[in-house]
Order: C-alpha cells, then structure tokens, then sequence
C-alpha cells in the first residue's frame, strides 16, 4: 500500500464523491481520479474538488490505476467491467461499493483479464442524500467495511484492499461473497423490502395520520429505487427467504392476537426489545457507526 | 373553558408530566393535580414541580376536577373508572390519552356515573424516552390531537375538550372510537408489530451487522412492552387486519424478485417512494409535527 500512487472512482454520487475525498484525506500523495458518466456531474464534482482531477472518458480514467472502485449501480458492474478490463495495468486492484456481491465476483471472474485482482467491498455507509453536492470527507468514518473474497481471489491484493479501507477509517471484515449476501439480505435489504410494504399497506389517506415513529421505520422506503432495484434483484433468492421468515415472524403476533394471549404478545415484544437493546449496546461498545 | 379552574392527571409518566407542565403554561389560573400510584414517582414528579400539587391518594386527586386526564396503560382504565367514579363532580370530563378507543367508550359508558362526560382523547406525542424525567411543556405542541365521540357523548363536553387540546397547541380532529381503531391499527400499531417482527427475525448474530437503516426502521421496537401489549391487545382484530395487508404487501415483493420482474420490483419501489414523499410534503405544509 506504500507504493499506491493512483485510484480511480467511477461513479460520482454522494458514495463515489465521499469517498474521493476520504481518498485525498488519507492518503496525502495519491492522485484520486473520478469519473462519471453524466457530465454535469463531471462538472459539479470538478468544481467541488471532490477528486484530484476528473476525466471525461472512463478507459482515460483507468489507466495507470493502482485501485478502481466502481460506485455506480450494482448492473452497470459486468459493462464497465468489460469497457475498462483492456485499459487496466497488470496488478490492479479493481473492487466495488455495491450492496451486493456474488454477482458481482460472478462478473469480475468472466469479464475482467487475468492480471487484475477482483476483490469485493462493501462499506456500509450512506445516507438518503443522493448526490456528489452532499459529499464528506468524513462519511466512512468508523463505519464497517466488508470484504469479500472467493478461493481464487489474489490473497495479496485482499490483504492490500482492507488495509486501504482500515486507512479511510473503516472497520474491516473479511467474508465470502455466499455469506456477505444472505446476512445482508436479512440485516439491509429485508428492512428495505419491509420499509416499502409497510407504506404499500396504507392509503394515502391513512399516511395523513402518521405519526414519528411510521416516518422512522418507512424512512428507508425513500431511498433511490434503481439502486435498491438493483440490490433485490441481484441478492432475490436470499431475500424471498427474509421475506418468508418476516412472515412466519408477523404470523406469530397474529396467532398471539387471534388466542387474545397477553402472554404471547408481551413475550414477542419483550423478545424484540432485548434483541434491539443488546443490538445498540454492542454497536456503542464497538463505537462503530450507527 | 374560561370556568376551567382545576385538572386532574393521573400517572406521571413522559405524557403525564408533560401534559401537565403544558397545562400550566397555557391556562396559567388552572391548578393541575398529578396522582401517581408510585410513591417514588410522586416524589420526582413534585420535586420536578410538572404539576401545581402531587396527590398521595387517587381519590382526593380527582375531587373537584373539571377534567380528568388518564395517562396511564390502558388496561389500567376500568379499574381507575370504577375507582374515581363517585368522586367526581358532576359535570364532570373525564378523559384518557390511550392510543385505542373502543374499548375505553365501552368501559366509560359501565364504569364511569352517569353525571360526569366520558370523551376519548389521542394526542399523537412520545417519544422512546420513559418517565417523569423526561416531561417537557412543549411535547404535546403542532401535535395531532383525535377526539372520539358516539351518539351518547355529550356534545358540549366534546367542544370543551377539542377546545382544550387546542389551548396546549395540538391539531384537534374529530372521529368516532371505531374509526379512530381502525385508522390507527394500520398506521401506528401495525408499524410496532412489523419493527418488532423485523428484530425478532434476525438472530444476533446478524443484528451485529446492522447499519442506520435497521436502526431507524426498528426503533419503535424499544417501546415499553406493557404499554404496548395493551395497545396491540385492545385493537386486536383491526391489528389482525393489518398484518394481513402486510403480509400480502410482501407477498407481492417476493413474487417480483421469484419471476426476477425488475418492472414490478421496481413499481413496487416506486410507489412506496412516491406515497411516503407525499406524506412527508403534507405533513410540512400543515406544519404537523412528524
């Protein structure tokens, strides 16, 4: 990681942008090269300084990179990973911040040439600002950073791809993507999929009435639906199965009301109350990121 | 309302005292009495100072009230009914900030003399925090306020409190208990059993990988159980009714993702997106709190 002299970002929203920055931060001497493929953005992100310097073409942007990150929707990955493969030098790091990742090593395996190194990322940050004008230096601060590699993936290359991610402030752990993509779908794309059905269940009569704690669990539902479409989409098998444990949880307060057992009930509640608190306690305990 | 000289509120909790010190503030001749049936929360809530005078004893608490305020768990409402009832003037309104309402009319209309006015109240406040501590006089302010009445309530009564609620700063909307049952289960209590049921269908192990999207999206899930197991208990078949929306709302996701549909995935996502962006632009325009 001493000799990292150049990392490309494509893809400049408020990810890609935040992640720049923290780039420049970091690592005083590393030129940050973005690209996007909108050139407004282009232009709003070289006007903030979010990067080194911004390219107008993605196979300029590329070359004589160190690490490529592509911050773009999780179905743009298997294209650019086929415009970019010929342009990249032997040895380069080529990862991604998608939410999602055995497609994605899928497509690294059959789109990328040999001399790169796939290696998958997933810091878990964000927010439902969207934009590179809502960028932060600060953004992967004490977040955690998974990483994910297969049984081919270069064990140099891994190894560099977390410490880079330790030096932007991350918390880092190492995964198979199999295993990265059935607790995310549980932990993050469930609550996504519940957030949505949970507006989808009320009219827009009864939303008048909601109240502070129908806008903190629907909160998520907000989020950009071409990238959460991109997420289910390409995670669907392990999120059919959070859909069906959801239900079998929302079938047991059922039976419990049906039997009019206030035992049942509170046991329910209480069960998930403990659940939470101990949740918050662990994450206050690592004070990592909430 | 300008004969109002005394308030009764019973149970010192966050409602309770806060609902108390709003009292204070805006009607500033009203003496508020506070009762808690724990010796160690009266003390608190006296030296606290939320209400004009802490009673040691619920009877004496309520003699001479104009209005009196229950703020305690539902199910603690026929007994307090059956208890206070002779005490009362006559004239006397009676009313309650519990979060259902058909049961409490129903208990009102066995319970209560028939020489004082049972009106329900659900003034749509809170917050995770617990107890009297935590009282401020501005809780209850640009708050929604439901009054419910039936064919046997008495009108003036109704007017009195609506105008009352009003007085402390809330937006005061008028229904019967049944609607108000049936409006709330889908947009208040079903939103608890799903936060619950999201928690309960991740292990712990799981939950450690929890970002600020889980977080918000299960938050009400740390709510008191007993509070809320008298909510979920006391609404019960139109809880029932929710959860079935719920679950066929999600049933829908799991087909789209099963037939790999990126059109329905992503109507699905849309139109949650679109109804809560609605819900929150007419929630700033009527300045409500949310």
């Amino acid at each position: 990681l001493k000799d990292l002299k150049q990392v490309t970002v494509l893809g400049m929203g408020l990810l890609g942008g935040s992640l720049s920055l923290a780039v420049q931060r970091s690592f005083k001497s590393v030129r940050v090269i973005g690209y996007s493929h909108r050139a407004t953005t282009r232009k709003k992100a070289a006007s903030l300084g979010v990067a080194s310097e911004i390219a107008d073409d993605i196979k300029d942007s590329v070359k004589g990179a160190d690490i490529v990150i592509l911050c773009t929707p999780i179905y743009t990955f298997e294209e650019t990973f086929k415009e970019i493969g010929r342009q990249l030098k032997a040895g380069c790091i080529v990862t991604d911040v998608g939410s999602t990742k055995q497609l994605v090593h899928r497509w690294a395996a059959k789109r990328l040439p040999k001399a790169v190194h796939y290696v998958g990322s997933h810091p878990i940050a964000g927010s439902e600002q969207r934009g590179v004008e809502f960028s932060r230096d600060d953004l992967l601060e004490q977040a955690a950073c998974i990483v994910t590699k297969t049984k081919t993936t270069n064990a140099k290359a891994a190894r560099n791809l977390k410490d880079f991610w330790s030096m932007l402030g991350c918390f880092v752990q190492e995964m198979s993507p199999a295993e990265h993509d059935r607790i995310f779908a549980q932990i993050s794309h469930l609550p996504h999929i519940v957030a949505a059905s949970l507006v989808n269940a009320n009219s827009d009569e009864l939303l008048k009435f909601s109240g502070k704690g129908f806008r903190d669990t629907s909160r998520i539902a907000s989020g950009p639906v071409n990238v959460w479409s991109d997420i289910l989409l390409s995670n669907s098998a392990n999120c059919v199965k959070g859909i069906d444990k959801m239900m079998a949880e929302l079938d047991k307060v059922k039976k419990a009301l049906e039997k009019d057992s206030r035992a049942d009930v509170e046991k329910l509640l209480e069960r998930a109350r403990n659940k939470r608190e101990a949740m918050i306690k662990y994450k206050l305990r690592k004070k990592e990121l909430l």
